[in-house]
């Protein structure tokens, strides 16, 4: 049999199927599969892949002369399905060269429309059409597009100037005007020979007059951009044989601007915005796509339903709405019953909401474009859970629907759609905790405290936030700050309260001092308003309306699914009973993650606690230690309480002990006063503990070592809460956690401490309780030298936020300087304390989980740091067998859609 | 054949061998060869390991019936040498048990010495020792070790009080005592019968009066030491099998204080302090080992011609001499003629220089013991040569023979002996850099300066030093800091200008303002006297005598030696010519390390490279570094020179900028009026350079990839320079080293500006020369990337002071901290900036140099962390493949050294 090399498609006819991706390309075979389905698409044929490795092999004028015969047999079966005559000069048929590989690759071929124009062509569309503007337009486009793409005039690099810009510009210029469409007829057609002429120069060659000679430089150019330096290069990156070669389609074009009964639109076969099972878009008659979107003539409903209800909306009577913006099923009722049963077909076919285009052309509708449809939160959670029940799809299938990160947008407030679109940022920042905030400026954390007592809403403006800050963050509605990454103090705080944060915004400059801020040259003055999208980061003056968030019962259907299919647990990082509670509610099974030092900048304790810090001995600091035993004691009854019968992990003291203490003279002052010695002594033991990098200092269990009374006063703390709630019939499930572990005997001397108080504690009591002992893997050498320290320890909990900084080298407070370069010039792909560093930290973490487990099969591990609340990561701690999760509260729907995913995958 | 279980010696007779280990154990063994030689040991007999299984299999009462009878006769055997009797009345022979597995073992039983004695033995040793007080304090001593060792009477805690010690107490007290030897014989008879009366409460039992019970309770205690606590955890830690057994060494106890004819002396096959083949020692009549080292009585001289030396020396006249002091030869010629043939067949068997201890009893010579001698550096050194050229060893054995850590006294001034044994220390700090220094205090780099100028030697004090404080540093004697460790910027600028200096020094407060230093209390004044020992890490108050280092011949020859035997390259981490010329006079062949920023401090460069750091765009920046460029590449040429024809890595701009900008408001006035802007401009900018963790901030590559004229000057300044030295017939073969990558793409940003600038250059002097392009590894994300990393890079070098900063999470500024509490607890054996961390730091190594060579076998590796002129590190980076080690001028014999070890082993 003779080799078949090119596969016809048009009318609900197709030689090609969807399952010929390898042969006919991606797009070649859906292109078929479209039509065998019933989707009317512009009729057209494509050239097969394995041509492009004949064309490579043998040569173009071979290839030209074996895919002749076909070519022109497919090309009079788009001459017959269209009605017109490809290169003719009353009714020219127009068609599109496009390239397409079995998948998508970039750095291929652009697209070459409009061929088959030439001087005669371009007069027999303006009749057509009725629009000689239209037609000249289109073929000055046409000789561009093929001079750039086919003939090779496209500038090579961002330096050279592409010829037919600059001929444009000289045009614009001599003719005073600024905008492309400003041009009139015979510009164009000047502009069309002055092209041409540039085309000669460049090329030595006239432009191509001949529809088919057009046709044939197309289909060769695609093969030729199989080989091109940028396509080579991606496969390389790709792994992609160079045997594969591209398919070339050829397709008719279509036009909805050829009268009264063409038109064009865009359709939507869910609603994109609530996800409500409603056919829904808009059209123009006698236009092409860019006026539906250019804001020019209103567009239209396509059904009656829509339009009647667009009417109400907008004030619109019935009578002025009928005349004037007709529904398509009013305007064109054959093609609006055509594209309604099409849009049907298609949601049959993808099984997903679909987004489409569309061109009625004299009658005729055209599908131009269909796609899986962007939309809200909202709405994909909806579409998932109404397909499910429609039984388009099953469970699985629903929660890969689901993409974990827009979850965010249910959690949190949102600003008002219509307030935004009038609103313009006047910087950006990072998107530190997500959520939309609008309040008054405020410089200074307790003033936030005293406005928010008022009944004000505030936003608490800092160059970057501290631990004293705190209560002042958590009544103002949202923070920004000058400086910080996304694990900043700011950002970490902000997003375990579910508050709104934009972090290292640029150009803000605060000046506390004047209680003034600076954003790029516009000045806010204490109590302006200000708004914040810490979802994307931007920064508004004024204040926007904001929306509140509201969680329906698809969202805990989709929760309850993901959960049947999840294998990791996830849990929380949360140090106050209030947050625990928040985390219980989204689904949260246990806490991952309880900072102990927060609890210690709370009024009653920070006294005791710097009085313990500014202790000149172990007598003194264990004095000190006793005021904060039973306030302690009682933080830990409250999120025990709170997490009743799940487990909770406290770590230890972690942060340098500078962090506590007072920097200014007045709180060293009281300090002295308090301690009844002398500011100079406050002040020098206030000077001893600076450090030149406070992260790689005295911190973690360095401090539990140095001074074991704290380890010994925490472990009492939290056995002592869990025991009494015992007596209340409340189970508490304490996990204590060692930080900053790098050597197993550092550990091994932790755990002794915490043993040996636990096990007095239970004497003391008569009475115990299960706990585990088990440390933070968050040292690159701990993770080195994991199977040493899994020997030791009931279980690891990745602290992936310094395991980030130390593997990497960056401290998380300074790494704004070179970040966003680092983003922008692509060295980073992301933000690695925002997604996991998966070859570099992400191998640290596998490997220490493998050396662990071979030495504790048991070894029970999570992860703790801001990755256990971010998709891509979650996936992976599943994919290396991690056990669980931990993410702040407002994360963790999100990370269980995620692991769900995960686990299906 | 009947089993043997007791293998005899004595008197140049012996059942066992040196081969028979396993059998006797290595004491066991080592007695039976000794006697084998010729070496007269006290006679004994060894009871087999074999002995040890049946004792833990068959019990005691089967093993003591099994040995009788050839245990009698090897006490018999001893009886007859020794012509006393064991358990005597009248002539007792006391003896000595001994454990002794095939390796020595801490943690086992403990030595019971003068085993016989009773009631009746002890008034028998009275009278033939004519010591009645001797006789009685031998016997309590007996009781207590027999007690605490064999009765189980040794506190087995801390906390515990030892019940002989508690009596003892009791007796001084009740005495008015302080000293054991104030105790008068009534006293000692009365503890003997309070120590046994203690025995009898405790144990229930009377203290065994039978010599012979007293030998059966102690091998069998000994037996029951292999299986006690502490040893089995030994053997556990060290994969010794339990089968493995210890064997009894039972052996004739002697004593050099029994008259005229007796006596006790230590001695040297050859001069411990100079080397030179001198048999030595010192002896005493009529004395016992602790009197010769007590210092009541002179000591006399062994050989006649060293004791007329030492009288010359006394200024005592030989007429005195011979009367009062007579040697050993004189005294007891032959006693002295058998210890002068014995130490020769000790060091023909040993081949090394001995070192003994001998006793003579009633004119018969007795050793004691033999050791290896320790030595100084330069006896080391000249022992091992002349060995060598005596026949003795070949050249692996000398080179092994030396301790490369040793060579460093040879390379530094030292503290006169005489002098240094009079002074007393005012503090502690690190070793930070060896050698030995006196000058007057002074505590600013300006003042050093000055004060040096007018031919003063002063040792500067700094809390910290910092670059500014260069020049301080280089006309300084030493230098002293309150912080900082091993690795702090005084430790290695110090270590590269082989300037003594101690960090870290404990109770040290400087009062700049007041230019006073207290140091644990005591004040110190500019201008007053101080000395400090860089390679113990003393202080002493005022002014010691320091000797200067001088390199002997001996030296030299070792050190082709170990050329002839190593693989590894030694280079040099050097900054300056003068650093490079003595690191190659020390046989350096390369640069490992140039660092780039030490230039810009010196003053016609500080000023330029200020402006270039606060200008405010890339123009600015550029106009700077256009200042820089001749001024750099001055610097570069003077290196090249004196490298001539071996390779130089020159590491591009490393630290934050915030070091070179002036920080006070001086420096910074200037900086305003130079630059013509506003101070407040100046302020600003130097603020904002301002970071929470600079080490790991913006700094290293992250500069370049920020500042990428940065890079460009000073690729152009080392292309430059190499290009003009080749004119002169100068051959610069620069590496190209980039600092701090941890992302192959930020490597690869750095590598094309690089590369671009060469060929720049190159074009432009239409001449070329060989270069190479490579990385710092000191990310450990960079370890883990290694096989990306390695397909862009010609070469890596390994910057184990940041990899073990950042693997660790330690601060080399901050770990003082923590690291002397860490090492004192035995958390850390050692301080990982000082000895390569090989399980953790030394994995990523370890994994770099393996990934990269599987993707680029001809990749090059190196070391250029202070590590590289450590021994052990530098051992480590043989047996992981590295090309070579770097390390400071004054290390490279050091790393010479062990490198040849390293291939040798």
């Amino acid at each position: 049999m003779k080799k078949k090399r090119v596969y016809t498609f048009g009318n609900g006819q197709a030689e090609g199927r969807a399952d010929m991706k390898n042969l006919l390309g991606g797009k070649g075979a859906n292109l078929a599969e479209m039509n065998l389905i019933g989707v009317p698409v512009p009729p057209g044929f494509t050239i097969t892949t394995e041509v492009c490795t004949e064309y490579n092999q043998l040569g173009k004028d071979y290839v030209v002369d074996v895919l002749k015969p076909e070519v022109e047999k497919a090309i009079k079966n788009i001459e017959k399905l269209m009605g017109a005559k490809f290169g003719d000069r009353e009714n020219p048929c127009l068609v599109s060269v496009r390239s397409g590989a079995r998948v998508s690759m970039p750095g291929m071929m652009d697209t070459v429309l409009n061929l088959g124009l030439n001087d005669d062509a371009v007069e027999g569309i303006a009749k057509k059409s009725g629009n000689e503007r239209f037609a000249w337009d289109s073929y000055r486009r046409f000789v561009q597009m093929y001079g750039d793409v086919v003939l090779g005039m496209k500038p090579q690099s961002k330096e050279d100037i592409d010829p037919f810009e600059e001929i444009m510009e000289e045009m614009k210029q001599a003719k005073g005007v600024e905008l492309d469409n400003e041009l009139t007829v015979d510009d164009l057609k000047d502009l069309v020979k002055r092209f041409k002429s540039a085309v000669k120069k460049r090329t030595g060659n006239d432009f191509p007059e001949s529809a088919w000679e057009q046709l044939w430089g197309a289909v060769c150019a695609v093969f030729d951009s199989w080989m091109n330096e940028r396509a080579i290069l991606y496969r390389k990156m790709n792994n992609f044989p160079e045997e594969w070669g591209t398919a070339v389609n050829v397709q008719a074009m279509v036009y909805g601007n050829m009268g009264k009964t063409s038109g064009t639109g865009v359709a939507f076969t869910r609603d994109a915005a609530t996800g409500e099972d409603i056919f829904n878009g808009e059209y123009l008659i006698d236009a092409q796509g860019e006026d539906v979107v250019a804001g020019v003539r209103t567009p239209q409903e396509i059904t009656l339903e829509g339009s009647r209800r667009w009417a109400k909306l907008q004030g619109v009577s019935e009578e002025e709405r009928a005349a004037k913006y007709p529904s398509l099923e009013e305007a064109l009722p054959e093609c609006a019953k055509e594209l309604i049963e099409t849009q049907q077909k298609l949601e049959d076919y993808f099984k997903d909401m679909q987004d489409l285009e569309f061109t009625i052309q004299d009658g005729k509708l055209w599908l131009l474009q269909t796609r899986s449809g962007k939309r809200t939160g909202a709405a994909m959670i909806k579409i998932a859970i109404d397909m499910l029940h429609q039984g388009y799809i099953d469970e699985k299938t629903a929660l890969k629907r689901c993409d974990p990160e827009k979850l965010d947008e249910l959690l949190h407030p949102v600003f008002d759609k219509k307030a935004l679109a009038a609103a313009k940022p006047v910087t950006n920042g990072l998107p530190a905790s997500p959520g939309a905030a609008a309040g008054q400026v405020v410089f200074h954390a307790d003033e936030a405290e005293e406005w928010a007592k008022e009944g004000k809403k505030v936003i608490l403006c800092r160059i970057e936030t501290s631990p004293e800050d705190l209560r002042g963050m958590a009544t103002a509605q949202g923070i920004l700050t000058a400086r910080g990454g996304m694990t900043s103090h700011a950002a970490v705080v902000a997003r375990g309260m579910g508050k709104c944060c934009v972090s290292a915004a640029n150009g803000v400059v605060i000046n506390y001092k004047e209680r003034k801020m600076t954003i790029n040259g516009k000045v806010f003055n204490e109590g302006d308003w200000i708004s914040l999208n810490g979802t994307t980061g931007n920064v508004y003056e004024g204040k926007i309306q904001t929306q509140d968030a509201e969680l329906g019962p698809d969202f805990l259907e989709l929760m309850k699914i993901a959960d049947k299919y999840t294998r990791m647990n996830v849990r929380t990082n949360a140090d106050t009973p209030r947050d625990a509670k928040v985390a219980r509610n989204f689904g949260a099974t246990g806490i991952g993650l309880c900072r102990t030092e927060h609890m210690f900048f709370e009024e009653d304790k920070i006294i005791p606690m710097r009085e313990m810090i500014l202790a000149k001995n172990e007598e003194g600091r264990r004095k000190a230690l006793e005021k904060l035993l039973p306030l302690q004691k009682k933080d830990f009854k409250g999120i025990f309480e709170a997490m009743d019968g799940y487990p909770v992990t406290v770590r230890l003291l972690d942060p340098p002990l500078h962090e506590f203490v007072p920097h200014d003279e007045k709180g060293q002052m009281e300090m002295a006063r308090v301690m009844d010695i002398s500011y100079s002594d406050i002040h020098e033991r206030v000077e001893s503990l600076m450090e030149s990098n406070p992260m790689l200092g005295l911190r973690g269990c360095r401090l539990g070592n140095l001074y074991p009374e704290i380890t010994e006063m925490q472990t009492r703390a939290i056995i002592e809460a869990a025991l009494e709630l015992k007596r209340e019939g409340i189970k508490a499930i304490p996990e204590i956690m060692v930080p900053l572990t790098g050597i197993v005997y550092e550990f091994q001397a932790q755990k002794e401490i915490i043993e040996k108080t636990i096990q007095q504690v239970f004497s003391e009591n008569s009475d115990s309780i299960e706990y585990k002992i088990g440390t933070m893997i968050e040292i690159p050498r701990a993770a080195l030298t994991a199977h040493k320290i899994a020997k030791e320890a009931d279980f690891f909990s990745f602290g992936t936020n310094d395991l980030t900084q130390m593997t990497f080298g960056y401290s998380r407070d300074d790494v704004a300087k070179f970040l966003p370069l680092y983003i922008d010039k692509g060295i980073l792909k992301q933000d690695p304390f925002a997604v996991l560093d998966q070859n570099g930290v992400g191998q640290l973490v596998s490997m220490a989980v493998q050396n662990g487990r071979a030495v504790k099969p048991s070894l029970k591990c999570g992860i703790c740091g801001e990755h256990g609340g971010e998709p891509s990561s979650v996936k992976f701690c599943h994919r290396v067998g991690l056990n669980y999760v931990s993410c702040s509260p407002f994360r963790v729907p999100i990370a269980r859609l995620a692991a769900a995913q995960a686990a299906i995958e």
